[in-house]
């Protein structure tokens, strides 16, 4: 079979853009805003994780599964600029899975629902060969909370909430998704453009660029670099850069402002978050290119092979 | 590892109620009402289907299988005598399995996605050693519309559509989830309790009982048996009988209404749904026992072995 995303192409080209709802499958949730429902539309998005694909069982405690279960899906509609209202969890279950392991799941991710008050609306268990868990969450905005990935513009600047890479020694796990910081942004500044860093900011930037028809000039040392992306890299800076641009599952927000937007923006966010960083990586430009600097200076673009960058 | 229904036991028993909005979890749908929602609920469902559970690959067409896992959750959404709205289909993905293949799966989806006039809202796509397809549904009803499974008061009819048993000779996949019947229900005679037939009449009978704390005298003669499970029971009518109480996935509503309103149903049902067959299966009783008659006479319930039925 093609990758996933060949299928991805392959789906979406199939359904009728009349059914996709108000904005069209491909950003991070699927917005519906008909009849009664106009002027307050409403949010649903799904994602799994798979024992073997996600994650190792023995490796991992259940209660951590649980919470990424849902976290995933929070950064979601976080990323819409939307508030989580409700979800359900479906489980595959083979015949060892042990009730306790279950049980200790649902801790994770019941904690977690807590936290942001939504409700678990219920839920389906099926046998399976292999353990996964799919989450469908609920949302809600007003219509003009919804921030998309295509409405970046030349002059936007770009911003990113906390530091980025090295997630996989256990920030994938453990991250907050950025509920509060996105809804902030979609009802008090209202962002060009949004999305939640999954596959990574590079990736996740592209994902913006080509929504928006529009190109990038992307200052590296701006780029915030987590302490676990320098410790990945054994304090090499060069090699931390690429950790924090390549490898995802930083659930942190990237979103485009105009420069009124931005000023307004850094008078608030220090007194509104003062324990999450906010960073400048770069403007929004014409033209479909993404163009780099260091320190203002140009430089290459990093050079991607089969195994990610060769070099930067 | 215990039966699912333990594990789901155990779970709701974890879930605090105030998380579980505004039902509790256990009926065929979650609702939320809180906040701008509480004059128009939303409803969210889930179900899915897993290769070599629920389906065998090579013997099922990929279309069916498609149109399948859309239409258990659209027949869980019309049980609570609500609109379907839209939904999002995760899928688990084997290396070997054919894009050809899911999209003809997908061509099953969305041509009842279309009869129904729903949106698709996006999905998620997987690595999995084991085919499955996960589909969330959301819904929304007036709050006065929606039928729970504990309603049924004593003096109710239990009506029931179409005809029940050997849904595995093919029914199982070609149903028509009962959206319109459902709303129209809801809408105009609004039954007491209500709810879709999956797991048997029997069992989805017993669900509304223990749901209302009432019992029910059923009328064995009055229980719409389908041609399938004459087919099924080599034209033995006892077993047939047996069939249509036990094998499930039927997908007709069951329903309890008072006298008034089956009076009010038996004039607009015909003119209605001229080509779906309504029975009246028997009478909602105090105490929380099932009786049985055939033809108004008394007789012994069917007993139950491990098997299944031993005799009736």
């Amino acid at each position: 079979m093609k990758s996933e995303f060949a299928v991805i192409e392959s789906l979406k080209k199939k359904i009728p853009r009349r059914m996709q709802g108000e904005i069209g499958i491909g950003d991070d949730a699927g917005v519906l805003s008909a009849g009664a429902q106009r002027a307050l539309p409403l949010l649903l998005t799904t994602d799994t994780l798979v024992e073997g694909v996600d994650f190792i069982p023995g490796k991992v405690r259940p209660e951590l599964i649980g919470r990424k279960a849902l976290a995933i899906n929070l950064s979601d509609i976080a990323a819409m600029g939307a508030e989580p209202l409700a979800f359900v969890v479906t489980l595959g279950l083979p015949r060892a899975w042990s009730e306790k392991w279950i049980l200790r799941f649902y801790d994770g991710v019941l904690a977690l629902a807590r936290r942001y008050k939504i409700s678990c609306a219920g839920g389906d268990i099926t046998r399976a060969r292999q353990f996964f868990a799919s989450v469908a969450l609920m949302g809600r905005a007003r219509k003009n909370e919804i921030i998309l990935r295509n409405g970046a513009r030349p002059g936007d600047w770009m911003g990113v909430t906390g530091s980025l890479g090295g997630s996989i020694l256990g920030r994938h796990l453990r991250f907050a998704p950025r509920i509060r910081e996105a809804r902030y942004l979609s009802r008090f500044i209202r962002p060009h453009a949004m999305i939640d860093i999954s596959d990574g900011l590079l990736q996740d930037m592209g994902h913006i660029l080509k929504a928006s028809r529009v190109g990038a000039a992307v200052e590296a040392a701006a780029i915030p670099i987590s302490r676990a992306a320098i410790r990945l890299a054994g304090g090499r800076r060069g090699r931390a850069l690429i950790h924090a641009l390549t490898d995802g599952e930083d659930f942190e927000l990237l979103f485009t402002v105009s420069a009124a937007q931005k000023k307004k923006l850094e008078i608030s966010w220090k007194r509104r978050f003062p324990k999450l960083r906010l960073s400048w990586i770069g403007r929004i430009r014409p033209g479909q290119r993404m163009e780099w600097r260091r320190n203002a200076k140009r430089m290459p673009a990093p050079r991607l092979s089969k195994t990610g960058f060769t070099h930067f």
